[in-house]
């Protein structure tokens, strides 16, 4: 038998932590082959060279495609989106793929989306049917309406996927494959490596052994213009906590500068506040788990606050509304852009302690079920809204 | 009160005919400023040049935007929407509109909905929630997705579009800006002007005033290789019916070649088949309405037949599937890509003679409904899924 | 030793026609490793698809690039060149080579030489130094000021790339390719294919045993609006001269569609004065030697008629001003767009008949002595002029 | 009679200073129309926004490109090239300028010629003719075959530019109009503006009263790897001469992030080296020639040391082979990248002090010569090789 050629295009460092267990087990499927494109962020120093990282983990990359445009505006995410359909529609054409696979919700997804979806390439879409805030929910139900075959995590993202009008046989709950990465912690007991060594970053050094606090703040798009005022908050919120903080720096986005210089400011001109955070670039996913696992809570408004920490346990406090609508697992605690209720948040957390694993995101065997059904599931291009 | 500036791209000759009054009403309302943007198709001569009759109806027009890729295959079609990003951000960065309208669902449409949603401009979409074959239905449905306001032509559309989850209180039945233009030529009686003298065209010339068929066959992007074979269906079918017919050439679209090709060779070798037919590349469209007005009928797949043609009564016969699920007025039959079936349903709708007016798609003053929406509809970016 | 990675981009069917024997030398050439990149019109059906001869000739191509803009002014070749910068640089990213080839003098060669140029590698520049008229003369040029390596055509070129201020070192005279093709043809007797049988074309059959004409004449760029007015001078003087005639279609050029469509109404309104006339898209380069070889002469304005007719004794009447100031040997006559002249020329050419071979262009051995130049030639990025 | 209208592409900080007093002669030219367009990193904060400049002073901005495209390679210079051409052709085709005017030899203006030149619009350049290492070479005498008019800077710029094969009528001697502004402050007396206080940066303050040096140097890309070596050796050599330094960040360029790198490293890590250096991110022109007429000397690798400076007869430390074979006015010394050499260099400037005005790059019109060139030149887009 033929191998199902799977063309899957990674665009950013969250992605590929998100993607990486489907990664090896579409490459170690036996009816199936890996076609892996590296695109867009995932290629820049700037926001952590996913790209080693994939290389390290022994994927073989097919095809490298750069196409972020710089800029301090939303134009320039337009523009990135544009040049992505125009450099992956010649990729595929030379990679003639037999299913092209395209990750969450990202705006650059969607030139993954386009261009397979009009070049009669069958798209499968992975974690459709969720809801965030946020131009990624856009992005997210328009790829849902141009993919054909969806794997998404939950029972809930399966019955909004077939509300919107999808086939039911082609809508199947294989779970996060994120969470077959935190199976892997889930029972470890201690941090067995130091970050600061490993990983470098800026800032003091501080013992971790007695608790410490992990924050990941990414710009939200539609709000460009605040994205400085929001980052500040949090910036004093944690400050004054004073508890040792690993800070990560966020994702290239519209509205990453202003995130950015906020920060870059603070540790300029307010280092005295700062004294108890260390800022990193980038982490291996499995290390980052390990660091959440052993942490006393994750603040900001990351995904994996929501979704890997509810499995994993690990109290949260999410900011703003970046991730409004995503189904929680009784692990966060929602607070809006101010110091004091990040604050508050942040106490009642680590007053609370760890929680019991939930599954709503999967059971640790995501990426299998994901290749497996790329492996057997009925390809087709066309479909009609039957409502 | 400040004008909302209202932009709306006009991509090809089809389109340019569905929003026409729409613009004429946005330019002429007291409170809206029209800025028209004509792109892709729209400018190019081998696709009827639908610029010169824009510039002749006396539209202003702020940019034009060559975006067309060259090719026989469907990365053309990708790419030319990819660069339609690139260029139409730039644009719309220099207008900054207050509202972007999109019409319909060509494959290019989607450049001018990710451009606008990524700049974090409001989008409307004019003819959403209706239902066809072919890559138009999963385009049409990913900008629903994509759009703050719906402007639908039917009740059922609607009906679609809020099932789809998008906020009723967005979605509004203007009607199809088409159907006004039809309401001009409803009561009109004869064939005011000579289509051979006025648009020239290639072919034997006959008395038209004995009864001629109208032909308009598109290719179907999702079935490539077959569009040549379909087109010569229709071709012999036509040549044997015998009645004077004028046919006229199709878009741009992937597949165009098959068909065009086709039609070349089909006038090249078999000419002597081909005696009753007579080739234009475009026309007016308050003429095409005369024309179709005044005939035994309209055969092909353009939505025209299903349209226009019921809410004028005219008869139409259908080929394949690229109107599939598109709503019906009780005027067409649809037949198989079939030289027997197209003649054997021509004949009948011969016989039937016209139909009574259906008013599914609109009652004459959809353009008018667009622009005073346009002017008093609440803007928002943020929506989310309520299911 | 490690074979030299050769790159070379072929974007038009004359420009394959022209490198072919230095592709089949390079591939065949122990020391390098030919990397064949396919792109632009060279893909496109209406171009004549130099694709299809370049796999049936047995070349592997390592890319294909599909970059050509639609449109029907100059624009589009500004567009058509900055796509192929994007997306020739994302395959040079991808092959590494150690040297870039480019051919001649194109538009679309200025996207392949600016992104060798820009991406540190040394690109080799064939066809420098010649001069014409046209935006040909400042591309070459331009090029020529890119480029690392040049192997011209003639002593003449030679010494104009010199006084460009190029090192003499790496400016080598090694002729032009084409002549190598015609080399086999030069001691041919007769036609030995049927030209009508082998490649279709449209228009009447005659019996060429009593002596044809070879028509080919393209769009002056530059003098856009006039194209169409030009060749009506030439249809009108090859009617009236009424020898059979083979006419082949021009390339892809801004002004094309002039070209096109005057030919088309030709045919179309006055095909009673183009009784004499077959037209032909294609053929593959040594079938358009024989014929050239067994002709009377040719007529246009084709660098053919210049270079390979010089060296094969053919008469060669040369139209206006495309090849000013390209070396001649002896075999053409130069005449203005004008019919009467253009007619004249003809007359004075098939009483002369045949010419003497002349080899300013060449010897017949040229494809091998660039592989040869490009396996041994020191490679560099830098220089700088010296005066 | 008509104004003509110029189009001047701005796409850099330095750029702009070197234009500026031209776009005021354009602007305020009776016979002359300005059309400015700023493109690139002209636009982007990291590079120092010269827009905000721009818009300052009091220009009004006809289009605004972004065509920046980001990462660590070369082939984000060629992408950047690339959508700049695809860009730059849409506003030339809506400004409809007379003349297009590109500046000097950055790779990017390379986007501004090739979308003039094959759009047949006259294209002036300003620079060219003259010598330096770098990929800037190629580009500027590429550019100098496309363009039509030349207006250089120097004498024996404008033999080079003849020897090139240009028409002698077209190369004019108008000097550089960065001598313009430069003469503005010749006869200036004292600092009349706080640098720190004006323009923030980071960094120790220190007393300028006493000496100060000026540092500014670029990666040079054809060295890419390299670049953070060699800015370290700067770096080292400044911190060890130990006197008040004002450094600039550098332009944006392939390697720019092994400079940018280097230096931040440098003040993360070995602050206590680096304590008499204070690093600012952009400066007005204006302020910045002060800057440097009441400094000890400036260190680096940016062409003002040669250019400005001579005319104000400021020591330069001029280091590697950025500036080789630009005209020199007997200011400068010229080392290699070498702590060493730089640190011995500098004590020699600082004992020699000032030097008297040298008057190569012009006397301080060269504005107004620009625009009165532009305005009667004869206009003309055919050229062809003489020799």
């Amino acid at each position: 038998m033929k191998k199902r050629k799977i063309c899957v295009v990674v665009t950013a460092r969250p992605s590929y932590s998100r993607i990486k267990t489907a990664l090896a087990a579409i490459q170690n499927h036996v009816g199936l082959e890996l076609q892996l494109v590296v695109a867009a962020s995932a290629l820049l120093d700037r926001y952590g060279s996913a790209v080693n990282y994939i290389e390290n983990d022994g994927f073989k990359i097919a095809a490298k495609v750069f196409n972020v445009l710089e800029g301090e505006n939303l134009t320039a995410a337009a523009k990135t989106t544009g040049l992505g359909i125009l450099e992956l529609s010649t990729v595929f054409d030379n990679l003639k793929p037999d299913i092209v696979v395209t990750v969450a919700d990202r705006f650059e997804t969607m030139a993954t989306a386009i261009s397979a979806a009009y070049m009669n390439i069958p798209l499968a879409h992975i974690q459709g049917g969720e809801v965030t805030g946020n131009i990624d929910e856009k992005v997210r139900h328009a790829i849902t309406k141009l993919a054909d075959i969806h794997l998404v995590s939950t029972i809930k993202a399966r019955d909004r996927v077939i509300k919107l009008g999808e086939d039911p046989a082609k809508v199947i709950v294989t779970g996060c494959p994120s969470i077959d990465i935190a199976q892997e912690v889930l029972n470890s007991s201690a941090l067995d490596f130091d970050p600061y060594k490993k990983y470098g970053g800026v800032g003091n050094v501080h013992d971790l052994s007695k608790g410490y606090i992990v924050v990941m703040q990414h710009p939200v798009t539609t709000r460009y213009s605040e994205s400085r005022q929001h980052i500040e908050q949090t910036l004093e919120a944690i400050g004054e906590v004073g508890l040792p903080t690993l800070w990560f720096w966020p994702n290239v986005d519209a509205g990453a500068d202003g995130t950015s210089k906020g920060i870059r400011a603070f540790r300029e001109f307010q280092s005295e506040k700062a004294v108890n955070i260390h800022f990193f670039k980038n982490m291996e996913p499995i290390d980052f788990l390990k660091l959440l696992k052993n942490s006393l809570g994750i603040v900001g408004n990351s995904s994996v606050g929501v979704r890997e920490c509810s499995f994993l346990g690990i109290p949260a406090v999410n900011i703003g509304n970046r991730q409004v609508g995503r189904e929680q697992g009784g692990n966060v605690i929602d607070v809006d852009y101010n110091k004091e209720a990040i604050k508050m948040a942040i106490k009642q957390q680590i007053e609370h302690g760890h929680y019991s694993s939930n599954t709503t995101y999967g059971e640790g065997n995501s990426g299998k079920q994901i290749a497996d059904t790329l492996c057997v599931v009925e390809l087709g291009i066309e479909k009609i809204l039957s409502y």
